[in-house]
């Protein structure tokens, strides 16, 4: 799994996921969204770490009686242990939101072992207690009720689908209020740079935006005069 | 219809419609979750009372002018009137939300009559209005054109499909923030048995895990340990 | 371009979406919701403004760079510096909010020109911060990635569909909590009378029905009785 | 009920399902065609008959085991029972082919009482089988399970939806390639003989456009020539 | 892997995959139809053989150019020699027909090799080439672009979803005109037997149903003279 | 437009959309297959020619009676007499097939008039007849109503969206029995030659397959030994 430094992880949490959706379009990479997820409750920072992955398929009546989670190594109370400290568990749902794909109980364990965050592409029960914890958590929307109803757990931090997003293990996972998006961890430094380079030039944009000037010849950048600007701009910015 | 005793009215009100979805699933019943409804506004308690159904079929124009309402018999008016207080209005929309099931009105009138809450797998119109009054209200999205639009009411108090689930005049329709669950009127007494117990244990679980503990051994309980922690706990809770 | 006054337009912002719903469905108009579309953020007031369009089509890759942006002539950022103060811009996105439909900056530039608001049926990009705006903007859901991943602007201010409406360049855009209608411009004067009328009667219902007083007879009025309460209902009401 | 004489249900037969939504178009009603549905095999010629209704709702599975079927009263089998000769038996399957909606032993019963077709806004099972009888049957696909995974049979013969038409028990039922289409009952008799007539002049237009002429002035008959054309060719069509 | 005798592979050759829905039913299993997909040109007999399955998720890029191929181990390409003679290969294409799993020259490799059939529930490209050849193959549709389009095959025999249905290595997949049934090793001796029986009792309804009797009594046989008549009809049966 | 010889149309007759979809996807291009369509009738060929486009909106009742093609400059009739003979008529109508696009008179005309097919993303009534003509024509599925139910033709050659994909008037419009791509008029010679090659490998690859060989090392080219078989092969080839 490709290295990546903490100085990295902590670039994303300065940039937006449409900052970084962009960067990847630059790369030719424009399927990168975990489409159709939000997050639950009021986030306070971007959610940001390194995928771990949990895949689910369609649940087998006579596999899934409630009787399954006696058994410590069920994949899904086995990813709820596995899941470094500081990753993501992102899980595969097949974007089918009629049964929770995990809830209260095991998002708290998650926050309390240290987990930055949880994204299915179907749904959370406990929804409302969710979103009072101190863990990011993304998902559809509410469902009430168990996973074992439509969902079985069959293997962790292998390559999964999302939302209709490739997701490897490892791979940087950025959340905020525009969704999740998926940096491939080989190109993650690169992005970073870029994004924080794309946010300051954006957070200048604002700023003349909101003074009135056109977007023409400013966004993208193409007037020399606004060169000129942003780099008087960037002087008057206090040090991050 | 089976009788049902307001104390087992009662213990609906202090668990969730997860837990009860779980006790539903142990009982073989999958499938009875209203799926993408949600609440207006913010739920002060859960929604919980006996269903009173009204049914949709697709409007046909000439048997939808305005004028249908001119008639005391139009079975949505007669239904917002004949429903009993303390009854829970389940409304088949056929999931279309395009146009509205009820409006603010009929929901103040349905609130003022005493009635549990209501529910369409459709949209309600005057959503902000509703948001704020003091009776449950769940449904897929706002909108804004009238049911005669697309829907036109023809019967009341049969069975009926609501988000996909069944729903018989009479079984017990609980609701929260993570949407609406409906209790065969026949087990509902020990659905509530079942489901209060549960949710005490989950208590405790959510206490011992809030403290660090793993769901191994403890969700669900198999290390005979945590049974008797669980005990200890439970001397310790206030009375309810 | 049909003429309106502002006075109709004034009269527009006293009156909700449901009542104009129902108003343009008295003259066989049916389809004039744009359907899942929901304002981001809390509305200050209803949107209220006259349509000037953007027509996305399907991107084609090799004509959707990021470098399409230094053409000012681009249709996306041409539209934005070109709807005139006080119109609404209404862009078809065919429904899809897999790519955002614009972002923060250009509709903070809508909102410094004076534009009245922004509807999407795809999303926008940024959504928390454009729900901070002093300016009403629509959409299905939050989106991060770029519009050149899937939307290719094409040209303005023609005819499209929006949500599944028809949308004409001219007709009067009306948004609230429950959505998004559109007046076509040829009727929007009686329209605007008849649904202010509407309210009045509605006003009166809702106290009616919140002193406990039956819908029969009341809504709509077919009871004499009630004719004469809501005479004299009305000149108690303060002058508005 | 309303009656309606067979001459008027013969002229059902030699016109198609695009004429009548014509005819229907005319007198305002936009939505009778059941969306979705096509036949089994080849139809032989159209299928004509009055509604009779069967309504599902979604099943809950302790109402419906296997052992349902033992009961002669049980509505789906009652109802293949006493859908009257000349019927067309109409299912509200609400849009779901995942299970089916009937299979072929019960349309061989109902080909064998002389019910004139069977639709569905699902899916019927044994399709090779259905495919290959002497009763028109329309669905929307395929499907292998039992009726009772999904769908539970809770009444006969009342209003309902059937792939988002409105259907009253007793309006003609119209099927051919195009689908099928729900004439209701009060105005049969002048829509058959408006579709007659429209068919006739579709008929010249046909042999018209065959012969090189253009669709200006003749479709629709706006030049005087071609009303002369056409009656000219009337008389020379052979009598029916 | 459960082991499975030839016998009873054949067995499964003369029942309909409705029946064995039905015998999955009668066993608590309630999901086992790969949903939506259908044969390509005219099945001659059945599709039976075991699951071998291949895997599919969202596409990358940078991942996913055409010289992916070049690699003899690419997965797609290693699961179309790997699949024993004998075998089904199961796609989880995860429902996404915008692209193809496989086309005419994969599917023609995979007859030459003697698999006994292939099934995604996304689409197929050479449609028409595929039909005509003698290998079954079920799909949902047609689909011309390339599979890496969309999907990147990630790896091979492990248990995927498959229209919804669970799918296991090893698990008796049975295909005709209704589709795709996915049977449990565990228990497919038992369900072939029944099936075989209950087919025979099909057959002698299908007869008498032929032959104008009521269903009532008869499916299911509750009436005592219909045991008899159908141990005489069993006598009168050419030896299979 | 970009000029466009007809003996590069021709090669397009000679090759699949699946080949075409690849030498797309190789230049970068992998949206421009127009999903969800399929050939009315059996093909006797491919369909080859330049897009001349069509665009609906959603329908506005005041706007959309009958009598609107009173008018012979109405759009859609316009667009019928104004598409070049040789040219594909293609439809955007915004994938809604719950209303036609055109029908059996207005496809006959387009026929008579030398028009090479006709194409819509929703669907065509009078399909029978159609699916009996001379010209290809390509749908999503039959539909009844007429278009003006719920589809108005609003300007004709400008770009449009069909299928999810774009197409610009000129482009190069193939159909096949596995659906339709767009060929962007700038690079249809280049791509037409490259197909030409691939089919001649492709087919190659089909009588090696045939003979038993493996796909690996031959499909894609990677063993030497295969491409000195495939030049002997080529030897053999009759002069097309």
């Amino acid at each position: 799994m490709t290295d990546i430094d903490q100085s990295t992880l902590d670039k994303f949490k300065g940039v937006s996921t449409p900052t970084l959706a962009t960067a990847l379009y630059k790369r030719g990479l424009r399927n990168q969204a975990i489409q159709g997820v939000l997050p639950l409750g009021n986030l306070k920072q971007s959610m940001v770490g390194r995928a771990f992955t949990l895949r689910y398929i369609p649940a087998r009546e006579d596999l899934n009686p409630l009787s399954v989670f006696l058994d410590p190594q069920h994949p899904q109370r086995a990813a709820v242990e596995a899941c470094p400290p500081g990753s993501v568990l992102v899980m595969d749902s097949r974007g089918d939101a009629r049964a929770a794909s995990a809830g209260g109980i095991l998002v708290r364990r998650l926050m309390m072992r240290g987990v930055a965050g949880i994204v299915t592409d179907g749904g959370f029960r406990d929804s409302a207690e969710i979103s009072g914890m101190e863990i990011p958590a993304f998902h559809q929307r509410p469902s009430a009720p168990t996973n074992l109803t439509l969902h079985q757990a069959i293997d962790m931090n292998v390559p999964i689908g999302c939302g209709g997003a490739p997701v490897f293990p490892g791979d940087v996972i950025v959340g905020d209020t525009d969704g999740v998006i998926v940096v491939p961890a080989e190109i993650a430094a690169e992005v970073a740079d870029e994004a924080v380079a794309m946010t300051l030039y954006e957070d200048f944009v604002v700023d003349m935006v909101g003074q009135g000037q056109s977007i023409i010849g400013l966004y993208p950048l193409t007037n020399p005069d606004n060169e000129k600007k942003y780099q008087e701009w960037r002087l008057e910015q206090p040090p991050q």
